[in-house]
């Protein structure tokens, strides 16, 4: 076959949005026309007054048990969670999708719905009306309130009692005039409370005057040619992907997995399987995101009521993810997959290319040896799941890297621009004691000291669904009569018996192995088959338990949780966190210390990281990568990946 | 152009091995000539009496203030450091080689010459010919030696009295016979002393008597075809790598930096900047691997003795690198880098393809930020500079990966062959509590636990020599009146003035971050320019500090430690580690506490992982990456990506 005909077949081959419209399977994400079913089951049952808002309908997957006793070719249930705003009371339904009829419909106590876009957006009209704001803008030298944009956005934790009944927005403005778009322009010293429902400011708090910086801070137009000698590079498949997909199922050398894309949290991966020996084993039942928390560490006006739980205060009409550029996120010769979410009047919205899949040369072995003068190994390949999401600011992409030896790596790049305060200083103090909340990046430009963390949830079954949490222990041991060495350690296997044993943080002066297992099946040499958590580089919060926005993100507490499985536990800081009193989420369910052993078990892994900005950040941040790895232990009999084949460039 | 006639530009573009053999900078590695002239001033002398062996022939780089001082065309002093081993005694020399004359010459006190191949794999003919050696195999059924391999190793701590005055090894055999290689195949239950020099067994010890597993190990022949669905997968540069090369200086984007190949620690990166604004900064004078230390953690016969220094104990005549293989190690377009050491008569021996350089697309973003609808940003590529050592039974590949952003990323893949011991276990103790110095990984083989850290050192000269070492502190602060928050933590920085504020190790509890910075000058912003250490996820020792192995090892106590520069200082663990009574190193250097402010300092950050190993680490382990970062923290005046290409495939 000629070059120029394989290219063509490359067109050919790249599958087109392959997750179908129909429905196949109990874990497909709703499609259009169940979206319109839950719709008209609501308007039927008189719940869609003309001032009700959606919120969100998201996908309420069966049970676990249903579907791992489904087969393919048989009915399954179809329910979907709805939550409705009216009137700043929120209301929750489960939709039973096939009897086409609301089950549940009630009232929400003690937590609220997600800000709608309307809400924070919606603000800035009637904001820019009241006499006070625009008396305070004035002050400022700032007449034209075109170029003035406003905004109200929620807070997770209950800061002010109103927060209990009401829908209170907090509120800052920015400046748009010189350039197209406003980050870095906040206007700052000017706050307010706004009541979503009253559409009015209730408080103003006018407490400095800094001018808005006019820094550069044009990160997309080019003022230059690019940087020279940077000769065009791409990937190059000329008989395609080695990727399929069947029905929903996606193939990859020995990797099998279901996704789908939910409003909420993204990507859900689901029955992540490996072929081993011509059978497909269990590796994870379910695994996505499950929260982030954003926390910065201003106490001034208009920054303490930032402490953001990205996922589940932001999701709502929008949807947590957003569209991948081809050429930029993902290769142009990735797979793309659609994903669907509501707008606020509940019509299904249907978005391209919020997940891409695609096959990358890692250019590293698989494996290699040395022996001899001869180099033995197989180069590698990777197969990468990604999407992105924005929420407001910032940028993470999101991997789930399979490698062909069972492992994923689990990746988070962040980017896109930082949160900045407006401030008279110009420059550092010469001490470089200067403020001690955040850094200059530009004059007048301080980028707030903040932290990231996102919990991920990891519903293991490892070949099954029964298992147990083991943590090796590496234990100096004191050697009184070897004649040679005088200390090694030695590895002590603990199983973990109920919550409190497993949340775990990473200290160098107490090494432990974690490890999922199923403790009823034994590999050859007797090990019960495990796989295994491998910790990267991350944070922890280190900011007191009882402040309110902890309260809310206390997740970020710990590096790792266990806890049982229960259908009902899906979201780190809890289901609905705006505006809520903090009892629900990963630290209030596992107050009764569960038992988790020997029964089925979900881990939950918080990435994080500390960031403190600098000048690179500004005015867009290059991406910075996180990750964490799960791998096989004693799950394959030997190296997995010794069949890879020896070259990448032929079969 | 076609893509025919693109392809077979390719070829003509690619680079040839492009370190000339001619010597045009003071820190260029020794060229054959001078190799041969250091053999020469030495046989003038009358040093090389015919038992004499040459251990290593190495640079000794001039002083840093004569590399920074001098001018291009302008002559330069070159000298090489000499080690030769006569008769169990070590001399060292230094040779003036442009007055082709011995400058110093002397014999070591207090530690040994590395081991040669000749001692190590050299006493297996001896050693088969003791008649308690045949004995001890034929009680084990052994009687065809020819099958038999045996060697003596030595170990870098002083553990027997004899290793003051005398060369000795530590023996042990394997059975060969039924494969191609004979890693887990160990003879177990009998050791031996052996003297080197008078090429004898000193003392045996028979303990135990254990089979010899047979259990399959072939990592190489493919007994299948290989795994289905790998579809051809190659990267395309149709006009080559943007890669320059100028009498040794390589460019890359904004990059611009030097290297040779040390037999002793591999690739050192010299005068590493970046140009910014025209103008080349400063960011290392130079970096390199400094020492590995991979402690076994079985205190059983024949194991007590294995803890390597597995760079300064093992380098002598075969170098520390190993070649490189075109299309697995790196792709069969990389540039490729040739290296010299000696062998054991002083002849110089150069192996092709030492290192290798090449582009990778990543197919991360450089920067995104999706506003409105529009996604922007810029597409990444990175430059991967590759060298691999194998070190008996481990391969070890070493990257320094260049970003187009100015970090750094400095990775180590771990592949090669786990050291197993034979056992009489089939399978583990159903408790798992089964042995606790290893895992089984095949029936009869135990994988031993063990350790693997890489010390790096990293001559920062931040924009210049005089730098200091800073520690942002992210600390706590209770929040008594503000009336939404009740904790945030701030930043406090913290110039360490003397090396006890700068042995340090990651805790989540007590965070903070790391930095080079120069005092003297400061961005626009009125910043110190820095650098920062962005660790990755690593492992401390946890054996006791008084043991002899970790006397050697100390390094690997702490995760990072900073030093005033000093050009005798370059080993981790001394200059002779071998049998030597550990009182050189970072650990004994830094005990005088000396001042690092404001003046030429050195970062020595260990890499390190525990190592429990599992069934699919064997026969070959899949290959397993740790890494760490430098990035500049207020070095740039801002995002230095803004200005790359917006698509990989044009310019």
């Amino acid at each position: 076959m000629s070059l120029t005909a394989r290219v063509l077949l490359v067109a050919l081959l790249v599958p087109a949005s392959p997750l179908a419209q129909t429905v196949e399977h109990p874990l497909d994400a709703l499609a259009t026309a169940e979206y319109w079913t839950v719709y008209d089951a609501l308007q039927s049952a008189g719940h869609l007054t003309p001032e009700t808002k959606f919120t969100s309908v998201l996908l309420r997957p069966p049970a676990k048990s249903t579907v791992l006793a489904w087969k393919a070719g048989a009915s399954f249930p179809r329910e979907a969670d709805v939550v409705l705003l009216r009137e700043s009371r929120t209301y929750t339904a489960r939709i039973d999708i096939a009897g086409k009829r609301v089950a549940e419909f009630s009232e929400l106590k003690g937590g609220q719905s997600a800000f709608l876009a309307s809400e924070m957006f919606g603000a800035d009209a009637y904001i820019k009306k009241d006499t006070r704001i625009v008396e305070a803008l004035r002050k400022r030298g700032i007449t034209d309130l075109r170029t003035v944009s406003c905004s109200a956005l929620p807070v997770a934790y209950r800061a002010v009692p109103e927060q209990a009944t009401q829908r209170i927005g907090f509120g800052s403005c920015s400046r748009t005039h010189g350039t197209y778009h406003s980050w870095g322009r906040s206007i700052e010293g000017l706050t307010f409370q706004v009541d979503i429902a009253a559409k009015k400011i209730m408080t103003i708090s006018d407490t400095e005057t800094v001018p808005v910086p006019t820094s550069e801070q044009n990160y997309e137009e080019i003022p230059d040619r690019p940087r020279p000698h940077t000769t065009p590079i791409s990937t190059f498949q000329p008989l395609g992907q080695g990727i399929r997909i069947d029905k929903g199922d996606i193939h990859w050398q020995n990797w099998q997995f279901r996704m789908r894309i939910d409003p909420r949290v993204g990507v859900v991966l689901n029955l992540v399987r490996v072929v081993d020996g011509g059978r497909a084993r269990s590796v994870l039942y379910e695994a996505s995101v499950s929260e982030l928390f954003v926390p910065y560490m201003d106490p001034g006006n208009g920054w303490n009521n930032r402490a953001f739980i990205d996922a589940g205060e932001f999701f709502a009409g929008v949807g947590f993810l957003k569209p991948l550029r081809p050429g930029l996120d993902c290769p142009a010769t990735a797979a793309w997959f659609d994903g669907q979410t509501v707008n606020e009047d509940g019509a299904p919205r249907l978005t391209s290319r919020l997940a891409c899949l695609f096959e990358r040369a890692t250019e590293n072995p698989a494996w290699r040896h040395l022996q001899g003068n001869e180099v033995y190994g197989r180069p590698s390949r990777e197969l990468v799941l990604r999407s992105a999401a924005t929420i407001g600011n910032y940028d993470y992409l999101l991997d789930w890297r399979f490698e062909p030896d069972g492992t994923i790596t689990v990746a988070v790049g962040a980017t896109g621009v930082i949160e900045t305060k407006s401030t008279v200083l110009k420059a550092a103090h010469d001490d470089h004691a200067g403020p001690q909340t955040g850094q200059l990046v530009a004059e007048h430009v301080m980028g707030i000291n903040h932290d990231h963390y996102f919990s991920y949830r990891l519903d293991f079954d490892v070949d099954g669904a029964t298992n147990s949490f083991m943590l090796n222990r590496m234990v100096p041991q004191r050697l009184e009569k070897d004649p040679m060495r005088k200390s090694i350690w030695v590895n002590q296997p603990f199983v973990a018996q109920r919550e409190h044993d497993a949340i775990l943080d990473i200290r160098l002066d107490q090494p432990s192995m974690w490890m999922f297992m199923n403790p009823s099946v034994k590999g050859p040499l007797n090990y019960p088959v495990g796989y295994e958590i491998m910790p990267g580089a991350t944070a922890k919060s280190i900011i007191a338990p009882d402040d309110p926005a902890q309260r809310i993100g206390a997740f970020s507490e710990h590096q790792f949780w266990v806890t049982p499985h229960n259908e009902n536990e899906r979201y780190a800081s809890g289901t609905y966190p705006t505006s809520s009193d903090a009892n629900d989420g990963l630290a209030a369910w596992t107050r009764a210390n569960r038992s988790i052993a020997n029964t089925d078990i979900v881990g939950w892994y918080t990435l994080g990281f500390h960031h403190i900005t600098r000048a690179e950040d500004w005015p867009v941040m290059p991406t910075m990568w996180h990750q964490f790895q799960i791998r096989p232990f004693h799950f394959f009999q030997k190296n997995p990946v010794l069949d890879l084949p020896k070259s990448l460039t032929a079969q």
